[in-house]
C-alpha cells in the first residue's frame, strides 16, 4: 500500500491455508483473530477463505484476492514440508520470482544450532521470498513471515501455528500497516461490554446516542452482549466515540460491564485485588468450570483460595460440612443449599467472600418445579448470605458455561451495591 | 445431485455467511463441524468461504461454487431480519424464483402462537424457498432449511445458529444425500487416537501398514495426535479399512486411545463405570479445568466424586489435610505434595482412586529445577500411589489444557495396567 493512499480506502481478504481446516481437524481460529485485529484498526475484512495446500488453488485465490481488495492476509503453508506451497503459489500467481534470503538462512541455521538438528533442504525453502518482499523475523519458530508491498496492495503471509503467528501480526505488522496508513494507530471502535440485557433492548437504548455516521454490531455469547460503536470513515466521529461511549455506559447502568474485551473473570480478579479481598468457590453443576474461569486469569492466586467441587451429596456433607438435613429436607438443588455452601466455602478456605453454584446442567435431573436447566447461586459476603435463582436454556455444556457467566457477574453487582458495606462490616 | 452420479465424485464447497464471522466477533465453528461430517462420509470439501451479509456478494460467491463443486452448504443469513439475504441472492445467482410455501407458514404461525408473539412481515420472508426447492423441518427454530437440487448439484441451507444447524444436518441433510449417492452410509474413514507420540514417529508406525489408494492425514490438539486413515475412492479399500486400524493399534500399543472421536474424560468416565468404581481429584494448577473436564460428560456424577481445588497453600492444609511439613520441605510443586494430594483426594471424597495435579502454569512462578510448564502428577488407588513429573510448554491457558489431557491419559493408562489387580486389592 502506498504512502498516498487514504487508510479509509484499506479493504482485507483472510486466506487460510491448510487441509486440517476443511476436513474437519482444526477450527479457523485465526479468522476471528485477525477479524477482531484488523476491525480494532479500522480495516474492513471483505471475505475470508479457507483453501487446501494445492498451489493452483492457492494461487487463483490469491489472484482473486488481488482483484477485490488492497491488504491480503495468509496464514499456514510456509513449513518446510512438502505440502507446504504458497511461496510457489503466490510467485505464479503475481509474476513473482522467489530468491533466496542470506539473512533468514543465517538465522535458520543460528536457531538449527541450538536445537541441535540438522538442516534439510526442506528447511532451506523457509528462506525463499518473492522479489521485492520484505522478511518478518519469527523469533519463536522456523519459518519466519513475509510482507510484500507490490501494485498498490500489501500481501502479508505469515506461519500457520498460532503461537508463532499472533506476536508476529501484533508486533510486526501492525506497526507497519500504521506507518503506511493502512491501518489506524488509535483503535477504530468502542466495545460496550454487558450482561443481563438482550441485544434488542440494548439497541434501543444505544441507537439514539449514536451521532450519524457512526454504524452499530452486536455480538452475542455466553450470556454476554456486546454492542460495538465504529466511527466509520469519518474523522468527526472518531474523536466524538469515547463521549458517546460515556453517555451509553451511564444509560445501561448495572447492565454495563466494561469497555473493550475483559471477561467477566478478570474483571473480578481485578476488582478483588484492589479490595485486598479473597474469594472461594462451591461448586456442584458448574464441575469446576466457575474456578477454572478464575485460574485462567494471571495473578489469581492472590484472590481465589480455592473451590470444592462437590459433585456427590456426601461431598457435600464431607468435605463442605453442608448439614445433611438441609439436603434432606430441601434438596441438593435448593437455595438453602446453595447459601449452605456459599457460607461452608468461605469458612473452609477462610475467604472473605464465599461464591456457590448448584442446580441441573442436564441432560438427566431436574424436577416439574426445577427443570433442566434450573440453577441456584450462593453469595456469602461479611454483610449477609444471598440467593438467587435462573433458568438457563442450550445443552450440557451451555448451561455450565452460562451458569459460569451468570455467577461471575452476580457477583460483580453484589461488590458493586454492598463492596463498601462489606469492607465496613469486615473492619 | 442425481442418482445416477458416483458418490465418488462428490466435491463441497461450504459458505458461512455473515458479518460477525469476519468483525472478529464470533469463531467460525461450522466449518470445522461440516467439514467432519461430510469428511466422515466421504465427501471432499474444496474449498470455504466467509462472506458478509450482502446479497451481491453472497450471489457471487454461489455462482463461483456452482462452477466447482457440486454440493455447496451454506449456513446463516436465513432469519427475519433486514439482514438476512441469503434467499434473495440465491434466486438471482440460479436465476430461480423465490415463492412462497404454504407449510412453513403454517408451521411458522403455529410456533408463534406457542411463543405467543406477533406474526411480522420479515418472519414471513421465512417461508420464501426457490423454485424446486424443498423445505427442511427446524423444529428448534424459525428459520427452516433449504435442499435443493439443480443442475446436477445440490444446495443445501441452514440456519444459523449451531443448536439448529447441527441436528437438521444429522437428521435431515445427511440421509438425503446417502440416498442420493453424494454420501456414504459407512463411516469413509477410520480415525486412529493417540496421546504420547508425536506425528512423525505415529506416521513411521502406521504408513508400512496402509494399502495401496489408501489416504493418511494427521490432526494434532492439546497432546492428542490423530491418525486418519481414508479409503480414498477405491472400495477394496473401504473393506479392507477397519483391518488395516486394527494392525496400526496393535502396532501403537499404550499410546493408542480409542478409534474414532471420543475424548480422554469421556473414555475414563466410561472405564470406571464398567468398573463399578469411583474417583477424587486433587487440583492446583489446572484450577477446576480437570474436573470440568470430567463434569462435561453426562453420567460422569456416578463415578466422579468431585474436586478439591487447592489453589493456595493454606487450602491445600486445611481442606485437603495436607501435612504442613510436606509443603514446608518439598513445596507445593513436588512429587511428595502431588502423592499427598491425591491420596487425600480420595480418603476426604471416600472414593476408590485419587488424581491430583500441581505445578506452574505461568506466566509467573517456576524455579531453577522446576521451570513453568513443570507438572506434578499424583495417582492413589488400592494398590499403590505413583507419581509423574512433566515439563509442558504453552501459555498459560495451554499448559492447563495440556496438563488436564496429560493426567486422564495417565490414568487411562494406570488402569489399564494396574485396573485387575486395583479390584483384587479393594475386593
Amino acid at each position: 500500500m502506498e504512502q498516498t493512499q487514504s487508510r479509509k480506502a484499506c479493504r482485507a481478504v483472510i486466506l487460510n491455508v491448510g487441509d486440517e481446516l476443511l476436513d474437519g481437524i482444526r477450527t479457523n481460529g485465526h479468522l476471528v483473530w485477525l477479524g477482531e485485529q484488523l476491525a480494532r484498526r479500522g480495516v474492513r475484512v471483505l471475505r475470508g477463505s479457507v483453501v487446501r495446500d494445492e498451489a493452483e488453488q492457492i494461487a487463483a485465490e490469491i489472484s482473486h484476492a488481488w482483484e477485490e481488495a488492497n491488504l491480503i492476509v495468509t496464514t499456514g503453508g510456509m513449513g518446510p514440508t512438502r505440502d507446504d506451497l504458497i511461496r510457489q503459489a503466490v510467485a505464479s500467481a503475481l509474476g513473482l520470482k522467489l530468491v533466496h534470503n542470506s539473512q533468514a538462512e543465517a538465522t535458520l541455521r543460528d536457531r538449527f544450532v541450538r536445537l541441535r538438528r540438522e538442516v534439510s533442504p526442506g528447511d532451506l525453502r523457509q528462506c525463499l521470498l518473492p522479489e521485492g518482499a520484505e522478511l518478518i523475523p519469527n523469533p519463536r519458530g522456523t519459518s519466519p513471515g513475509i510482507y510484500l508491498s507490490h501494485e498498490g496492495r500489501t500481501l502479508v503471509m505469515l506461519p500457520g501455528p498460532g503461537l508463532e503467528l499472533r506476536p508476529m501480526f501484533e508486533e510486526e505488522v501492525i506497526p507497519r500497516l500504521c506507518s503506511c496508513g493502512a491501518a489506524c494507530e488509535e483503535e477504530a471502535y468502542v466495545q460496550i461490554r454487558t450482561f443481563g440485557i438482550g441485544a434488542v433492548p440494548l439497541e434501543n437504548l444505544v441507537r439514539p446516542h449514536l451521532l450519524p455516521g457512526m454504524t452499530l454490531t452486536f455480538g452475542t455469547h455466553t450470556g454476554i452482549v456486546d454492542a460495538r460503536i465504529s466511527a466509520g470513515e469519518s474523522d468527526a466521529c472518531c474523536d466524538r466515540m469515547l463521549d458517546v461511549a460515556r453517555k451509553i455506559r451511564d444509560t445501561v447502568g448495572d447492565d454495563f460491564i466494561c469497555t473493550g474485551h475483559a471477561c467477566l473473570a478478570t474483571l473480578l480478579v481485578e476488582q478483588l485485588t484492589a479490595m485486598g479481598s479473597t474469594v472461594a468457590l462451591g461448586e456442584s453443576c458448574t464441575g469446576g468450570l466457575l474456578a477454572s474461569a478464575f485460574t485462567d486469569v494471571p495473578g489469581s492466586s492472590k484472590v481465589l483460595m480455592g473451590s470444592a467441587v462437590c459433585y456427590s451429596n456426601d461431598a457435600k456433607i464431607s468435605l463442605l460440612g453442608i448439614p445433611s438435613c438441609i439436603i434432606s429436607q430441601h434438596g441438593a438443588v435448593s437455595a438453602e443449599c446453595a447459601a449452605a455452601m456459599a457460607t461452608a466455602a468461605a469458612e473452609k478456605f477462610g475467604s472473605d467472600y464465599g461464591l456457590s453454584v448448584t442446580g441441573y446442567a442436564g441432560p438427566g435431573g431436574g424436577t416439574e418445579e426445577d427443570p433442566v436447566g434450573t440453577i441456584y447461586f450462593g453469595y456469602a459476603s461479611p454483610s449477609g448470605v444471598w440467593t438467587r435463582r435462573v433458568v438457563l436454556v442450550g445443552d450440557r455444556l451451555q448451561v455450565k458455561a452460562r451458569a459460569v457467566n451468570t455467577a461471575l457477574d452476580w457477583m460483580r453487582r453484589n461488590l458493586n451495591c454492598y463492596g463498601v458495606e462489606d469492607k465496613l462490616h469486615s473492619a
